[in-house]
C-alpha cells in the first residue's frame, strides 16, 4: 500500500478561514492539509493534498487517481451538487472514493441537499469541520486496506 | 462527562446480518454494539445501545437525551427520510446528534436521497459498514467535548 | 353533553418550554393543561389531556373518541404534515376535531406549510401560543354542541 | 387601547347567504358585522368591518390599519392564496394580523391548500363559520393587549 | 328574459385594434361592441357590454350579474389563467357563464394553457376572433334561454 | 367551396346517450349527425361525419383532410389531451381545424384541464353538449370561407 | 348469468412466453387462455378471450362488454398507465371491469407505478403470473354475480 | 407448510363496519378473521390474524414473520403509500408478501395512488371488500406453496 | 422627446421608510420621486410619477403611457412576479419599459425568483435601493432615444 | 442474414414533401423509401418499408420484426415519446432496434425532449433529414452483423 | 479607493460582434472594454477588464477581488444560471458584487430565467446592451464608495 | 473545403477502455482516433481530434471552430447534459455541430435523459459504441458540403 491517499479540494476552498467563518470555521487550508498530514502519519500513510477551482482539474486528479492512489477523499465543494463530470469519474476507478464535507449540506440551503457526488462515492463524512477530514482518512484508509487484502 | 453517549437504532436494524447482506453486511447488530462499546471505551466514554422499530420510540429517546446523554449516534434507518417528528426532537435538544448510516443512502434509491434527519443533525457518516458507527463516535465525542468545554 | 373533550398532543410537546421558546413560548405542557381545564370549566366541559410521541397511539385514541369524546382538540404537531393514518381515523369518526398549534405553521419551514390532518379536520386554531387551545376548545364545545342539538 | 380592530373582508363576501350555501353558511356579511360587533364590545373594543372585490383595496386598507388599529382580522378569500401584495402588506405593519376563514380552505379544492397570507399572518382561525370571526376576534384582542403591554 | 346579457371584458382589451395585431387582429373594442349587439339584436336579446383592467371590478360585475342579468359572456383576458376570485365570483352564482377569447389560449405561451376560469364557466369558446364573441353569445343565449324553461 | 366539412369524433363518443348522461347528455351520436347535417344545410354546407376509437384512424382521417375538406370540426374525446400524433396532423394541414367537446374538459378531471390538439386547432367550442358541435360549425365554416377568400 | 366474461388482453401479450421470461414467465398466451377456460368452467362461467395491440380495438371491445358481457378481465398491459380511452371506456359502462397483471408494475419501472385504468376499475389483481388471471376471473365472478342479485 | 400465513392489518381497520361503510363496506374485521380462517382451512393453511395503528409494530410482526410464517397477507392501510420502514421490512424477507386492500386505492385521493409496500411487495389484490382477503390468501398461499417446492 | 418618462410604483411602497428599512432602507417615496426628478432634470427630461395598490391601475397607466410617455420606469413590487395582466400590458405598446427594484428578488424568498415582468420588459436594475431608480432612468432615457433616433 | 431489415415508420410520415418542408425537408416518404434501398443494395441488404398512422400496426409489426427482420429501424415520429407499448415491444425482442428521425427532436418543442422509444433502443440517429435513415440502415447493418456473429 | 474595479466576462463573451446579434448587437468585447474605461475614467476609477470560458477561472478572479478589488462587475453568461461554485465565490467575499447582462435573460430561455449568481450579487442591471456595463459600472462605483465610507 | 472537422471529446473519455467496459467498450479513446482517421479519409477530410475534461476547454475550442473547422462532431459527455455554455457555444457559430455519443444515454439513468447540447445541435448519432463517430463524421461531411454547396 505504497501508493498515496489522495485528498482533493474543490471551488473556494483556498479562502477558508476568511470564508464565513460561522459556517466554515477559522482554521485555513493550509491548517487541514497539516491535521491530514499528522493523521495520515499515524495510520502509516502518505498522502497528496491538492485544491482547485476548476472542475475538469478535479476530473483530471480523479483520472490520476484511478492508477496513482490507493484511495480519494474528496471535498468536491460547490461542484458536488450537480457535476455528472465527477461523478462519470468517480464510477470510471476502482480506487475508493470519500465525500467529504466541512459543513452539513443537507442543513443548508436546499440546492445542497441533493449531491451527484455522493450518488457515486462510497461513504460520506460532513458536518464536523477540519475533523470531517481526519475521519474521512480514516474511512478511506480502511477501503483502501480492504481492497489491498482483496487483492492480495 | 460522565453522561453516556446515545447510539439508536432505527426500524429493520434489528436484523442485520440475516438482512440483504450485499446492501448491510454481515455483522449482526449485536457485533455492532461490541464494536461501538471498545471503541467507546477507548475514547473514555460509556455507551448507551438501543434499537427499535418505533418512530416514536426513536423520539422518546432523544427526547429523554436532551438531558440523559452529552451526544447522540443516532441510525435513523427508513425513519430519516421523511420523519418530521425526528427533526423536531433534534431540534428541540443542545445535545449534539450525529447522523450514521451503515449504507450510502445517497447511492441508493431515490427516495433515500433526501434526509429530514440531515437538516437537523450535526453531521452525518455514512457507507463504511459497522466503521460508520465508529467513526460517528468519535465525531459525536468530540462534539461532546466541545460542548463541555463551552459549557464549563 | 357528558362525554369529555379529548385534548391530544403529538410528538416532542412534552419538552414544551425547555423546546424552542423564541417559536413554542415558555409555558410547559402541564401549564397548558390547566389553562384548557380552567377554559373547559368555564364552558362547563371535562377534558381528556393526553400526549403521545408514537402516531399510533395518537390514532388508538381517535378511535377511541370516535365514541367516548364530544369533540378533540388535536394538536398533531410533526404528524399532522404527512399522516394519513391520522387523516384516515378523522373521516371514520363523526366526532368534530379541531386542528391547533402553538406556532403558525404556514410561517414555518415549507415542510409544514401542508396539511393531512387540515384536509380531514373541521377547522384549524394556530400561531397564538397557549391561547390557541382555548380558542380551539371554544370552538370544539360549539362544534359539540351543534352536533348534540342535532342528534337530540 | 382606543384604535379600532380592523376586520377586513375579501371578494365575493358580500354576496354571503346567497352563495354557496352548503360551504359558507346561510349567514349574510351584514349578520357577521353584528356578531363582530357584539363580541368586541364584550372584549370592551371597537371595530371597523368592511369589505372590497378589489385587492388594491384590501392593501390600502392594510397600510391604513398599521398606523389606525390596534389589531386586523383579515378574511382575504380567494386572494389569501396567492397575493404576495397581501404578503407584502402585513409583513411592512407591526401591527398584529390574524387570518380568518368562514370554511376550512385546507379541505377543499388543492389550490386552497397554500396561503401566501399565512405565511405572513400571526396566526390562523379556519373551518367553524361566522364563530371564526368571533375566534379570531378573541385572538386579535389578546395580540393587541400584548402589543399594547410591551410598548406600554 | 328581459334581463340583459352582460359582456365584460378584461384587462388591456380597450387597446385592442392597437394591441398585437398579429394576434388579437384589426378591429377595436368599439367595433366588437356593434357585432354584439348585433348578434344579440338578431337572437332578440339586449346586452350590457363593459370593460376593466381591475379584476376586482370583473368580480363586482359578476356579482351584479348573479341577479341582474340572464347569462354572462367573459373574456377574462390576462385575469382568466390565475384568478381564484373570478372562479369563486362564478361558482357563486346561477346564471351561466360562458368564456370567450379572441386568440386560442392553448396555442400561445405555457402559462395560458391553464384557467381558472374554464374551471367554474359553463363552456368556451376562443380562437375565431371578434366571431368568439358572437357564438359565445349565442350559447349564452342558449343557456339563458334553457335556464328560463326550467324555471319557467 | 364544393369540398365537404369534415366532423371527426374520437373514443367512446359511439355511446353517447348511454354513457354518463349527467355529463354528456342524453342525445345519441347519430342525434348529433343530424343536428350537424341541419346546420351545414343552413349554412349551404356539407359534412362528412366519422367516428373511430382509433388514433390512428382519426390521424388517418386529418391526412385526408388535408386535402380532401375545406375545414374540420374534431371532438378529440380522450385522445386530446396527450397525443403528439393528432397535433402533428394538425400542424401538418392548412385546413383550418375546429377543436369540440360536448362537456366542459376545463371543469373536469386534472387531466382534462391540458390538451396537445387546442395547441395545434385554430379555436376551441367546448361545455354547451350538442350544440358545441353547431358553434363549431358555424366557426369552421367561417374560417372555410376566410381562407377561401384569401385563396381567391 | 349467460354472458360471458370477457378476458381483453393489451399490447405484446401475444409474445409471451418469448418476452422477458425473467419478468413475465414461460407461460404463452394460450396457456392462460386454457388456464382462464378451466378456471371459468369450474365457476360455471364462459369467457371470451382477445388480444389486441390496438389501444382503440381494447376500448371497442370494452364499448362491446358494457352490453355483451357479464364482466370484464382486462389486462391493459402498455395502456393502462397513460390511456385516457381507457379509462373513459370504463367509466361508461356498468359492467365490473377488473384489472390484471403478471407481473407487479409497482415494483418495476417508476412509470408503472402510475395507472389511468385503476382510476375506473373496481379492483386490481397484479404480480401472481398467470395465476392473477384466475383470481381475476374469481372476483368478477363475484362481482358479476353480486351485479345480477341487485338487478335481479 | 406449518408455519402459518400472517394476515396483518394497518391503522384504523379495528374500526370496519363503523367506518365510511361507503367506502369500506359493513364488515367488521373480526368477520374478516372469520372469512380468512374458513379460507384458510379450505386451503389446509392456518393464519395469524393480527391488527395494530402503530407502523412500528407492523414492522415487528413483518421481521417476526421473516422466520415464523410461510407467507404474509398485508393490508397496510394508511401506512402502505409512504413508509420505508414496511418496504424495508418487506425486502428483508424472503417469505413472500401480498398487499391487500379493501377498496382500490387507484380510484381514490391522488396520495392513494402511489404505495411504497406495492414497490416491495410480490403482488396485490384490491377493490374487491372482504374478499380481498380471500384472493389474496390463495395466492399467499400458492406463492409460500412454490417457495415450498423450491425450498424442498 | 417632449413625453415625460413614467415612473409607476407598484403596492405598498407607499410605505417605504415605514416598512422593513433592513431591506427597503430609510428613504421615503417622497425622496426617491425627488431624486428622479433632479436625475431627469440632468438628462434633460421631465417624468410623471406615480404610485398604487391596485393591478388594474397599473395597467390603466401603462395603457396610457403607450402613447402618452417615452419611456417607463415600472417598479411593479408585489405585482410583477406573477401578473399576467402587467406582461400583457407591456408587450402591448412600444413604448420602451424598464424593470426596477430597489431590493434584488433574486436574492430573497423563492418566489420573488421568477418575474412574469421581466418577460416582457426591455430590462431589468435592481439591488441598488433608491439609486436603481436612477440607473433605470439612464437606461430608460437612453432607449427612448433610441427609439426617437429610429422613429426620427 | 437473409432476413429483411425493417425501416417501420411512424404517424404523418406518409404527409413528407407536403408536411412543414421547413423541418422536413421536401422529399417524400417515397424518396426515402427509394434512397434506403439504394443504400441497402450498398451493404447487401434488403429492406421491408412500411408507415401506419396506428401505434398498435407498429407494434404488430415490431413483434413481427422479432422473428422476421435481422433489425429494424425505427422512426416512431409523435408516437415515440410517450409510448410505453413501443418500449415494450422494443424490449421483449433480441433483433436490434435503431431510432431515426429527419429533426433534431431535443431542439424542438419540449415534449419532444423526452422519448420512450430512446430508453429502449440501441442507439438514435437524429437530425439529418433522409440522410438520418441512411446513417441508420448503415448502423442497423453493423448490429445485425456483430448478432450473427454472436449467434453464428 | 485606489483599488480597481473588476469586470469579469464569462464564456462566449469574446465572440461578441459575431455571435447571434439580434440578441447581442455588432459591438465586440474590446468595443465593450473601451466603453467601460472610459466611465471608470469618468467615475475616477480604474477598471481590470477579463474574459474567460472557464467557471474555475471566474472563480478564480472572484477570490482574487476578494482582496484585490473595490467592487465587481460579472457578466457571467452561461455560468450564472447554475453555477454553486460563483455563488459561493461571491459569499465568501465583502466586496461588492453587481451582476450585469447585455440581453434580458427573463425575456428569454426558461432555463435563463433562473439565476444562482442572483441568489448572492448585490443586484442585477440587464437588458440594456453594453449601456448595461456602463450602468453596472455606476452602480458598482456607488457600493464601493458606500463600502469605503462605512470601513473609512 | 480545406478546413478540417473537429472531433471534440468530453470528460472523462481519456479512461475509455478501462472505464466501465460494459458500458463503454474495449476500445481506447487512440484506437477511435485512428477510426475516424481512416473514415475521415475515405470521404477526403481531416480531422483534428482533441480530448478536455475542461468545460471551458471545450467552449474554446468550439469557438475557434466557428472560423477554423468546416464542422464538429462533438461527444459532450457529461457536459452534454447540463451545461448552458455549451448550448451557447454551439449557438453562437454557423460551422454545424453532431453530437455523438458512444453509448445511449436515453437508456441509462434519468439525468442522462435530456441534453443541453441536443438543444442546439444539428443532430445526434448515438448509441454504437465507435461506430458512433464514423456515422457521426459521415453526417458532419455532408452538413459541410451542403453548407459549402449554399455558400458556394
Amino acid at each position: 500500500m505504497s501508493k498515496p491517499i489522495f485528498v482533493l479540494n474543490g471551488p473556494n476552498l483556498s479562502r477558508l478561514g476568511a470564508r464565513e467563518p460561522q459556517i466554515y470555521g477559522y482554521e485555513t487550508l493550509e491548517d487541514i492539509r497539516q491535521r491530514c498530514e499528522r493523521r495520515a502519519a499515524s495510520l502509516g500513510l502518505v498522502i497528496e493534498f491538492r485544491q482547485s477551482n476548476h472542475e475538469g482539474e478535479l476530473v483530471d486528479w480523479l483520472n490520476e487517481a484511478a492508477d496513482g492512489a490507493c484511495a480519494v477523499v474528496l471535498n468536491p465543494a460547490a461542484y458536488g451538487h450537480r457535476s455528472i463530470a465527477l461523478y462519470d469519474a468517480i464510477k470510471a476507478m476502482d480506487t475508493p472514493v470519500v465525500e467529504c464535507h466541512l459543513s452539513n449540506p443537507g442543513a443548508r440551503e436546499a440546492f445542497r441537499h441533493v449531491s451527484m457526488v455522493s450518488q457515486a462515492a462510497r461513504g460520506v463524512v460532513s458536518g464536523f469541520g477540519p475533523m470531517s477530514y481526519e475521519l474521512a482518512l480514516e474511512a478511506a484508509a480502511h477501503l483502501a486496506g480492504s481492497a489491498a487484502k482483496i487483492a492480495g
